[in-house]
């Protein structure tokens, strides 16, 4: 996937405020942003972190060519030449530190931290926000129809509705991390290597003369993979005896339908129906897709009616997180350069809730040596150093104060690695089968009441005694 | 804008179909799909139609190249050798006619229509769903809220929360056809000449020890284009007082602050108050830039509260279409070539407004010579020819057939053109300044009751007789 053209993938006012900082002389102070969310998603009890690769990309490609500087010549601002020949010489010289792709986030914790001079931090928040925002949102939509769908099929179907063709690789990516088996988009199979999947389409039926003699092309064309969709005409009364003939067909050849897909109707009792005429024609191995505006709620309900469906095959809801569009991840100065010194910063609002957490911070996740559950994740003060375990951890809520509890054997396991170094990639990015793989290992550090679709359990994310009484010393200053 | 990597942006069982098709030796019939949705969004009284230009962009440039083929040849289908020999010659050769952008367009209406091989007719229908539907929808989100914001400036503001990368540009696009006046994306202005906006972020203020030092040296970098954002501590008692001072300053330098934006808090109380402080500063002519999650009902609000907000930065609700993120346009075979004639073909289903009209099909819109009012749009068969216009023409409702109107003197504006012919294209794509204007001059055909945002009356597209009848006869077909 190549970024030629996304250096200009920015709002406007960070290049202006590049431009203000380059002529006030401060762009090369050293700045700290962390990027995190206020809110989950869904009501949803977690969030799936993602779009890490996507980032790097990004990054290591950001170059302002010809195109770019003759560009921002034309606009009103009338940019000084010598600061288009700081673009030119532009390239990402801090640091990155970011939370592996897959892992299980929550609200008001660091997910990325950017150290780098201003003139670099500012320029990359806003595709650094769209990237994260977008496939971290998919993950957790995908992620909640995995925990309804438990081991049975899922593809992801959705590039027709989805938000332009960028959203449909990035967010099949999404799903395949999540826990999805397969997509029907080809080229995010060629980009990332997710398995695709393909039944065919009402045309294919509509385009012969019948519709038993359209299966039958089919499946002899495509006999190991083929699934024929049974609604054209009518489900039961047509479609599925056509399936059950060219199945039996297939079945003198030596050879086995795939599978069925129902795409309309009342799929609770048209999958009861189809799978019952399937089994007493002796094709207990044919499976059924079925597709239609699916989420979770859903593929819950059909599940619960005893529908017989075994692969579900989900598009619009999903890949566009309908219901909730947008993630809403920010990214947030936490403390600047001040002769040679980190000066933490706050961002002061009337919604105490948009209050922000002053400094340079890291994330651990306190892991209960006896249960093996993650009890909450902890933030400290990059001053303060690697966390030492020896000792009880008091654990309070930095909203209610008075939520406490006190942990005595545990991990701290750090949340953050350390992605650019100086500029160069020190992170050796995992495949896709890794991350996925790495995804499914980490729900198991939660209880189910904090993965559950409705009402989940709390998990909270606590600050350090250090961090909180900077962020009230800090609030204290500003009230007077 | 290249589309090099966009051949393989369709689903996978489009591939699949071509090869059945080319298996049995029906790849070269030609067939007929029409693009069409079934349903308005947000319960709006109209569409307006986008997209077509990257439709135009995307089949000019399929190529199966190297990269595509071998990716090809790992699927589980096993796809012949002189398959993807097929493959590597393919080009567009058909025929494309679509409704120019910026048209009002009304469901149950042919928006696109491809007449080609049926090889090549399949495999373009992913993508140009996936474009059509998605700036079809931004524009109309953005028509909305146009329509509630008049004259004042309209900037969008959505990229990082928009769903990736294409979406933040294909949307500030569909947003300016609207009548947006600008976009914070730079790539968007590179890419389509879109004019560019923005102001500051919180960070610059924080990263400086106070904020009047941080407004002053804003403005003495980008003294004509300064706008103050005025909520990092607090609005009303240290931003607009601070934005004040140094508007005076900039007086003394003969010249005048641009603007202040508000960002959160109460819109309406604040943007009043603003206005008086700047008003008795002796500011009347700075203008204030309103942010934060607005959409058209928050506007329609804001403006009945009597807030004095010159310009509005729309970002989240827009570029993603918050509260119907999807358009259902659907890609559904018409008609296809038997024995060197087209036969129309109807898609049967349970859900009658699910069931197709059969047929090549054009679609006029009746413009009332008297009034200059569009009375409704007219679905004819193609076969039937231009519409004449001499004689009274007899509108009745596709689905309530009772309800009728006869219309005397009028015009049958053609609303599809002809784009694409034998593979090359015939049509001149209008700049995007001209579709802009072209759609605001559509507008102009319409009662204000079919534009309005609430309740908005219903506009109807109508069938004539010789396409009814053709439906009503493969029904009956079908049902017996």
């Amino acid at each position: 996937m190549t970024n030629e053209h996304l250096t200009l993938h920015t709002d406007k006012y960070q290049i202006n405020m590049m431009y203000a900082h380059w002529v006030q002389g401060t762009h090369d102070e050293q700045a700290v942003f962390e990027v995190f969310f206020r809110k989950l998603p869904f009501g949803n009890g977690y969030a799936v972190f993602a779009g890490l690769e996507r980032v790097v990309g990004y990054i290591r490609n950001i170059r302002f060519g010809d195109e770019e500087i003759a560009f921002l010549r034309t606009q009103e601002e009338g940019y000084a030449e010598a600061f288009l020949d700081a673009l030119r010489a532009f390239r990402f010289t801090g640091r990155l530190d970011a939370v592996p792709e897959g892992t299980i986030v929550f609200p008001n914790e660091p997910l990325l931290r950017v150290t780098a001079r201003i003139f670099e931090a500012q320029l990359i928040e806003t595709a650094i926000l769209n990237f994260v925002n977008y496939q971290t949102l998919i993950a957790t939509k995908a992620s909640r129809i995995k925990q309804v769908a438990g081991e049975d099929g899922l593809l992801e179907f959705g590039t027709r509705r989805a938000q332009e063709a960028d959203a449909a690789v990035w967010g099949a990516r999404a799903a395949y991390i999540a826990g999805f088996h397969a997509t029907s988009n080809l080229r995010a199979g060629m980009l990332f290597g997710i398995p695709t999947k393909g039944t065919h389409a009402h045309a294919w039926v509509q385009g012969h003369d019948s519709e038993e003699e359209a299966f039958r092309q089919y499946a002899e064309v495509l006999p190991d993979q083929v699934t024929l969709l049974v609604d054209t005409y009518d489900t039961l009364r047509s479609g599925v005896p056509n399936a059950i003939r060219v199945g039996k067909l297939l079945e003198k050849q030596g050879k086995r339908m795939n599978g069925i897909r129902l795409d309309s109707g009342d799929l609770a009792y048209l999958s009861q129906e189809a799978r019952r005429m399937l089994d007493e024609a002796g094709l207990p191995y044919v499976g059924i897709v079925a597709s239609n505006d699916l989420d979770e709620d859903l593929i819950f309900s059909l599940k619960a009616q005893g529908a017989k469906i075994d692969v579900w095959g989900v598009g619009t809801q999903l890949i566009t997180s309908a219901g909730q569009p947008s993630l809403g991840g920010v990214y947030k100065l936490a403390a600047r350069e001040k002769d040679g010194e980190f000066v933490p910063v706050i961002k002061i609002s009337g919604n105490p809730e948009k209050v922000t957490t002053p400094g340079r911070k890291d994330v651990y996740r306190i892991v209960n040596r006896e249960t093996g559950i993650a009890e909450g994740d902890y933030v400290t003060l990059v001053e303060e150093g690697p966390m030492l375990t020896e000792e009880p951890l008091r654990l309070f809520d930095p909203v209610h104060h008075y939520i406490q509890k006190v942990i005595q054997r545990y991990d701290a396991v750090p949340l953050l690695a350390e992605i650019f170094a100086d500029g160069e990639l020190v992170y050796e990015l995992p495949s896709l089968d890794d991350i996925r793989r790495y995804h499914r290992e980490q729900l198991k550090l939660f209880w189910p009441q904090v993965l559950r679709k409705m009402n989940p359990a709390e998990y909270r994310v606590n600050l350090s005694e250090t961090a909180w009484e900077l962020k009230m010393a800090l609030i204290e200053k500003y009230r007077t």
